[in-house]
């Protein structure tokens, strides 16, 4: 119905595990018109920052999420890149991204989300946001956050829409990452109370 | 000679990668006339934590340091013990630990020790301090530190002693954990300018 009245729509996702091409394909699996076109997410917004400041990224991110960074220069690494990696969170893999980070002169990291948590249908399961922490303590750095609730996520998309934020809404179910995150970029913001939703949450961010 | 003096002695490892045992056998190997009556070490303090409170703990921690915990009930935990894992730190492991962390009413997190990395004849690696700043931020709490520099682990070398800290003196290499931290607990330092030793630190602790 968004679509068929003409407004110009965006989908906004912190989803670092997968490929912007699964990850759609998931939804249209559900049934959703949406195509790779209309999904902002934080890879491909970090893939700009990398782009734009000549960074070279040492990858500690899911295998999946791998594709999205096809077209970086990943030699002779000059940052690290931290996504939600999962099983990748090895000790080797942690200390190997933490070795290139402690052995720059001036340490850049760039975190793909600041989440702590999430849950699966197995249990819950540490997020990017832990292994950013660990590596922002062990370095002595403050890291970059890419997607949401990061106002230039927000920003990005509202340019790719060619919208002022005053003449968009953002909707979603995190009061966080999506309200709180779009409000502070000049957007409205409404809650739905599905997903994570919890009434907690509604009045006290 | 100290020994030969009459003075008292003990000596103040923050090591948990091993019992006090094998870090004894390690350092009778390189000549030190040295029992493991005389250590003052991260995990029995921890264990006398853990009984004086009832806490039954789950580990995350190396190996190696395991046999310490011997005597402390582990069933039904309801805090978390972290230390030096190293290769234990696996994804599985520190999820696991998580999610006892984070089901407990109120999380208690007990650390082994602060300390960012150490290292090691193949690199640095990450130490305990950056898997503990990971569960503070996952489960929005703060870990309890046994191990130098924190005050309860030099009065305890000291009540070992049946010594006042004004009476002791403490002699390391490391500015924070050694010098730094008998300092706030009343005792007179002394620096020596081996092991991790670096001018740079000598007055701007």
């Amino acid at each position: 119905r968004i679509k068929a009245s003409g407004l110009k729509l965006r989908f906004c996702t912190n989803e670092t595990q997968a490929t912007r091409e699964k990850f759609v394909k998931k939804l249209q699996g559900l049934g959703f018109d949406i195509s790779v076109a209309e999904v902002t997410a934080p890879a491909p917004a970090a893939c700009r920052l990398l782009k734009e400041r000549g960074l070279r990224p040492h990858l500690l991110v899911h295998d999946d999420l791998v594709p999205e960074f096809a077209e970086i220069d990943k030699t002779n690494p000059n940052c690290v890149v931290v996504g939600d990696a999962a099983e990748n969170f090895s000790y080797a893999n942690v200390n190997e991204a933490f070795r290139v980070l402690i052995g720059l002169e001036k340490p850049v990291l760039i975190s793909l989300g600041r989440g702590r948590y999430y849950k699966e249908t197995d249990g819950l399961k540490l997020d990017v946001g832990a292994y950013m922490k660990a590596l922002e303590y062990a370095c002595d750095v403050e890291a970059e956050v890419v997607g949401k609730p990061a106002k230039a996520f927000f920003e990005s998309a509202l340019a790719e829409m060619g919208v002022p934020p005053q003449e968009a809404i953002m909707i979603g179910d995190d009061i966080v990452s999506d309200v709180g995150g779009a409000q502070q970029c000049g957007m409205r913001a409404v809650q739905v109370r599905t997903g994570k939703y919890r009434s907690v949450h509604a009045l006290h961010p």
